[in-house]
């Protein structure tokens, strides 16, 4: 469970609560059904008119993978490919396929049982560099669904609100019934306007980053998993991989913060 | 028939009219051919001004490409590949003109023919190729055409209520048409905003996807029968190929259910 | 003469005519040379800071190229190739020098010469990839001004109504003028807008297509002309320049409506 | 001097002058320099947190260069070179030391001194092109700086509005003071509009251009300078080069109007 | 510490500040504690959902790389490769160990015990560039946190608006109260502007900025340790690296000015 979403959203709505208390007249004037069935049902609507059905479908699938965990660290994975170099010199590339078994990474067990069975090395990299680079055309199709919901929402919030504007100013008869009726049509770009910039823009931008911590994890696999099929020095080998790594956590790998500290942006 | 666009857009219209009807004014002040005529009209004419008469045209083709059906689901193609495999495997190259008769996707066919009449394979990859690079080429034309309606509608809107609001403002000696005059201007920015939002833009990215659905496909044909031609392995073919497929669907392969999951977005 | 460009603007055109006589007040309070003045004198100040002179004054012969009539279809071209590759195939190369005189091309007559001079095919490539390259950088740069008008006329409109807008409420006395003051204010972004969207940025997409169109055809001709020095078969010529074609072309090749419906996006 | 760039900004700001007095307010109302301040002020500092203190002064060096002349015309440079290239096939290599020393192109010299100098090829191209490339890189950096005062300028006009509409709205006891102070308060948001649409954005498009032009010339004396290097034919030579000219100079090679024509965006 | 972004941060407000007074209303109504906690939580609780937590915590780190000093100049650089190359020539590789003990930069460092262990060309320049480029994400990654701040910050500002509005508007009994509820509505965007176009906007460019800088920084070591590395001459090796600096500061190599002036982006 990713808590940075969790309490981002939750934090963001008390915020909002907080605000509309400040001001006074209370929440009731801020909920409105319907004012929040144009604005959701409308975007899920012109959702389905972008995205065929099945993929559409998948979204429940791609908004687990933003709240869910974030992936293994790269300093991790680094010594499990160590120890499967040392394995490998110590006891030839087929004694990888026992040390595998407790690895529970699918891309790791494949590139390893590829490894063993003695395919050619080319054929190991380009299987496992377009599974590589398919994951990621997947993933930027789920941010996409983000994207799209993220630019939506705000449009039919102005919808809606256009929508009421044009029913008030049909109706200025009562000019004590302008600003409440004002008040109403404001509610769906609000709604719009907080669901695009609390939800949908920021999930977006967190599958993008989980999905990039993926892909390097990925890379940092192949380009270990290659040289152990190459045969080539584990010192050497280690040295390829730590530049995967940022410089804080290089210092740190081997002590018990580098878990945590992994994958920091810092430079 | 795409049923997610044509209940996207029906679920988006029916939102909008619950949206009018509760707004209390009845769905009268928002009908207004003349407002309509603007934003439709200015749309499509800038729309010619855009595109060559024969490309304009041709709208009507990338429109029922954005309603048809979607493309096979990768799982199959992959099987039909297989099968070929197989009969090349047993019976040598020139047996898969017989082994084609039943598949009827022009691109394979193609393939099928190019190495069936001895073609150098790197031609082969040559030409087809081009070929899925060229289809991608057009398919980006026809969701240009889209993007650009879904760019322009909002403008014409705008449009259309400046030339509203200049004529209210201009003639504001009676204050009781001030509001009803100004609603009229407003119906122009709601048709616009409605056009772009809930048909142009969704149906560019559907088009997107689509497309993508589509080369991914050509991509997978293309590599197939590479391997085909080259003499390989059919089980090195199938494990060449499974990567093309989403993790999910990877597990699902060779179940009934295959066909209907794949091609989620998921990770 | 490209008829849809020309369509289009007097259809937009009429369309807002429509919407100003519907207004009931009349053409009148739409035009004013002030405000003409203003916009289009500020778009093209700002179009002068922004392009060198000699370019600048070049903006006249990219638009009667987009104005122009669109280049050969694709199958005539092809056509000519393989007239040519026969004459090749029969005569030698050095025939071509008299089939290339009927052709008014001028990148197939130049093509043509380094073949029949016996120029390296290296040398061949280079030279007519260099020139498909740099026409394209050209006709990019020729899209950009559009491109650049397209964005600096609205800005320029609300700078106008920005300037009538301060005007009104520095003198604000006289409620009875509020209404036209403003009135007249909102005619610069009326301007601006309708500039913009009907002309400057549908005509900078029609140059961006155009280019397009013409940069595939010298792709063609490079591809055939190139298969010809090479002395390859026409029937595998034919094979690898069909693949240029649109599916929908490619059946009709050969019927009169060939060069009608090419250049079609459909996919 | 850059002629189209002043008298650009002079004319622009001319007709932004006729459009107050067209107002009949004057210019008074127009004037102030409080809002000047918080305009040009705001976007400078927000200019020097974006840049580095050294790099932000060279801004006036950048000016410079949008202000100054435009580079040599292509076709002047092509004759340079092919006499270089006559020199070179007459005299030899090392004679065009001699030859060079009337140019005063730092880049040709350069080149033509490594050339002489003996240095392999290679060497030559990677230095030549190295040197290209981050002169690229250094335009490119002097553009970003005004693109971002173009982007940074409309928002602290806002900012400016904003902090008068807050100052008008606290006190409206007064009413006939209500104009006047929006005036003011919109004074910044004109301002900030008019410094980015008709300096800031078109200077950095100027920019671009000139950057591009000079990159083009470089490109063709390293390919001029590596094939008079190689040895090469200077009718060879020649045919290469002229694929560099726009259709519309290369007819006039040789001619008076070469000068004044090349460097158009024709196509 | 970086004097222009301290500098520029100062200077915005003061002129913010200086806005405010000359407004006439005095600093108490742009001070709304309400309004920041809307506007800065919002903003902050959208980042939450926006990066993983151990990301989101590292902005500090990010922010003081903003702050802190630029890198060494290029012209520095040089000098000190110059010295190595000068060390490796008269000494032997070997001897570069004992030269690189004055040295504080870890990348060059790095790159120097690479060559003094034996360490094969090849894998020195991967080990070097995959390095150069993964801290090219990281910094990338730091930058895209300030520009999401950047976009998120305005529309917070603008749905505080919206909740201020609504109160307002749900209201108006009291008209004597519009007006300044208006007032503190308008706050909340009056916040955002300011941090979006004073901080995060300016910031996220001078991370990018400082980020080219050193990667090209590293770009020379890595040029000039494999020149080193390959025994070249180092009077050639000086040739390839002065192509890095721009026109101005290679003439000054060898000034006491040339450290101040290096960086600037002219042409």
């Amino acid at each position: 469970m990713d808590i940075a979403t969790i309490g981002g959203i939750i934090g963001g709505i008390a915020l909002v609560l907080f605000g509309i208390i400040a001001g006074g007249v209370g929440v009731g004037p801020y909920m409105d059904s319907g004012s929040a069935l144009i604005v959701v049902g409308g975007t899920f609507s012109a959702f389905f008119v972008a995205y065929p059905l099945s993929r559409a479908l998948s979204i429940g699938r791609v908004l687990s993978k933003i709240m869910g965990n974030s992936s293994n660290p790269v300093g991790e994975v680094i010594k499990i490919i160590m120890d499967l170099a040392n394995v490998a010199r110590k006891e030839g590339l087929l004694a990888l396929e026992e040390a595998v078994t407790d690895v529970n990474d699918p891309f790791m067990k494949k590139g390893v049982t590829l490894i063993v069975d003695g395919t050619d090395p080319e054929l190991v990299k380009t299987i496992l560099e377009t599974e590589l680079e398919h994951e990621a055309v997947r993933h930027n199709q789920g941010k996409g669904m983000f994207d799209t919901l993220g630019s939506i929402a705000p449009a039919f919030g102005m919808i809606g609100t256009l929508i009421g504007l044009i029913a008030m100013l049909k109706n200025l008869d009562d000019p004590s019934t302008i600003g409440p009726s004002m008040a109403v049509a404001l509610i769906t770009t609000f709604y719009g306007s907080l669901m695009a910039n609390l939800l949908f823009i920021p999930m977006a931008k967190k599958l993008e980053i989980k999905s990039a911590d993926e892909a390097l994890i990925k890379e940092v696999m192949i380009e270990g998993l290659l040289s152990i099929q190459a045969g080539e020095n584990p010192r050497i080998i280690e040295e390829k991989l730590r530049v995967f790594l940022s410089p804080k956590v290089r210092k740190e790998v081997g002590t018990e913060e580098e878990v945590r500290e992994e994958g920091e942006a810092d430079g």
